[in-house]
């Protein structure tokens, strides 16, 4: 039983709807086979309705780690604000999002956990807090000092989407469109998707342009760029087809032809993503040493505090890392020795990242 | 009865499904109360199988038009090739869909019927039969030598769909996005729903950039063009809202918080469309002195000749030309005088347009 696979479970924005999440989703029955390590401050269950029971978490003592029975710990930071206004972008929310996120990080990066999950964040909380937040990607590349390239994957249980850019101005897409980043994005989708244990991923490659640049009536990228990138692909093996009009290849995807997309750009996928399944879709974000993952949908400032909250995503977030980490560590090793790297590995992770 | 409105109901490409759904859609009872001329050639109903009987539909003669008993007649262009190869693209087909589309349109423009609906157009075979074909709109107004500035919608039961710009290169889309075009686009939008029964529609206008933005991290145009268009446009009394993040504007529409959603580019209105109600959504070519509609779907070369098709959408077309005449013109001209302009109507209609 000690040789389950660990999963630090990161808060999020105490202002939002993340403590609920953690709070429900660790009384449900279809948790992951994994122990899970809550990081945080349980002070912010205090805040929820009475249909919210707290978890009753046993606290990990970092100064002697030691397992409690059960599957479920909490380690506290005791960073919670009380003054923290519910249900709104706050300093004090992206303050704990902040550090309980790097708090999980550091423990992953030493090896202490397998996984992070997290509750959602919001930006404009996120840059409250820290003004120069960009968005996860680039906060965790920072955190970890990787010199890898993270790309965020939205995995809904039928398909998953990844993006050849993301987090740009629409009038840049086009320019940043090269097939050595469409290659990359191909390669990196497949690598993760046969670590979630799709074996030979069928991976569509969506067009740029309205219908697909017709034939170079509407652009041409897909005649000088997509389609050699996607040809160049599959002469490598890859199980890839494209560049397929945006307007239908989430149709094809769903009626089974497809299990992953490959967009151009963040709101080609986002579009589909959200629609079909707003309440279920997980962010993962790919290409560190360990997976990170999260609900895809936000805070829900709107409805934190109400006990409301749908666990649908957070859970399945939880669901992914753990089979993220069973297939790239089948014999996951005992917990106890990680455990007392725990103080270490929180040495300075906690330090203000302006620093 | 003879003042019911008077649909053209053009039959489109012969090698695609047009056939099929002119053929279905007659025979059926949610039919809207109107009489229906169909403009093409009966011949190519000899194609169907033997699951679909052909329409027995009297012809109407242009030298001696007289309506026959019932509510729906037949005017034969003459003009199926018979060696139109059947499923695919082809010049015989696009040249059929272009003669009958024309002939319709020229009806309109007469004032000889009150509006125009037409089976699937497949663009490849147009150019195969008119190499300058770049889409329908442009095509219409060329034929009707008109000075407005056409707009396509595409309507679902739930929401509309209107965009600011269309068939364009992505890379060119942020140039275009212009205050002008924007408040030309929510006004015509208004406008044309009111036109379907909509009174004072709540029309959504989404972002450009991913996350709206993001408070100009990704995108300036949200804070410098967009925003200040949808104020203008309330100001004007609109009952406008945005920019709203592309990723959750059709989630929220379609829950009931909008009537349409104004995008800004093709495939960000165009994914969500086809998810939303691939069988069902209907273009409507709008701004011209007559409704222009056709269902959102193609020619279907793949299910051509087999009796599968549906309907939904070609029903549907029909259902939105009626419903926008009624509200335009709530007492129908009669049809007889009406009638007796056909032939001098179709003078010239069959040029090629190359000429």
């Amino acid at each position: 039983m000690d040789q389950r696979p660990l999963i630090a479970l990161a808060i999020g924005d105490a202002a939002g709807i993340g403590p609920e999440l953690v709070a429900k989703v660790l009384a449900e029955p279809e948790l992951p086979d994994a122990d899970i390590l809550v990081v945080g401050d349980p002070r912010v269950f205090g805040t929820l309705p009475a249909s919210v029971p707290a978890p009753d978490l046993p606290r990990l003592d970092p100064g002697a780690p030691r397992w409690p029975d059960g599957t479920a710990a909490i380690l506290d930071l005791a960073h919670h604000d009380a003054a923290t206004p519910i249900g709104r972008a706050s300093r004090q929310g992206g303050a704990f999002a902040l550090a309980n996120f790097d708090a999980a990080l550091a423990l992953a990066a030493a090896g202490v956990v397998d996984a992070v999950a997290f509750a959602p964040f919001n930006k404009e909380a996120m840059r409250l807090a820290e003004p120069r937040y960009v968005d996860e990607i680039a906060h965790v590349q920072r955190r970890l000092d990787a010199d890898v390239e993270g790309a965020e994957f939205n995995v809904l249980d039928e398909v998953w989407n990844a993006r050849v850019t993301s987090h740009v101005p629409l009038a840049e897409v086009a320019g940043l469109i090269t097939g050595e980043r469409i290659g990359r994005a191909i390669r990196l989708t497949d690598a993760t998707m046969r670590g979630a244990g799709h074996e030979a991923p069928r991976i569509a490659v969506a067009a740029l342009n309205p219908h697909a640049g017709d034939g170079g009536n509407f652009g041409t990228e897909e005649i000088e760029v997509i389609g050699p990138a996607v040809e160049a692909a599959r002469a490598e093996g890859y199980a890839v087809a494209g560049p397929i009009p945006s307007d239908t290849v989430y149709v094809r995807a769903l009626k089974g032809e497809f299990d992953a997309v490959l967009t151009m750009y963040h709101d080609q996928g986002q579009v589909a993503v959200k629609l079909i399944g707003f309440d279920r879709g997980v962010t993962l974000i790919g290409g560190f040493p360990f997976p990170i993952t999260t609900p895809a949908h936000g805070t829900a400032y709107d409805i934190a505090g109400r006990g409301v909250a749908s666990t649908g995503a957070m859970r399945r977030a939880l669901q992914l890392a753990h089979r993220l980490v069973l297939h790239a560590t089948p014999t996951v090793p005992p917990r106890e020795p990680r455990l007392a790297r725990l103080a270490q590995a929180l040495d300075g992770a906690l330090v203000p990242a302006s620093a």
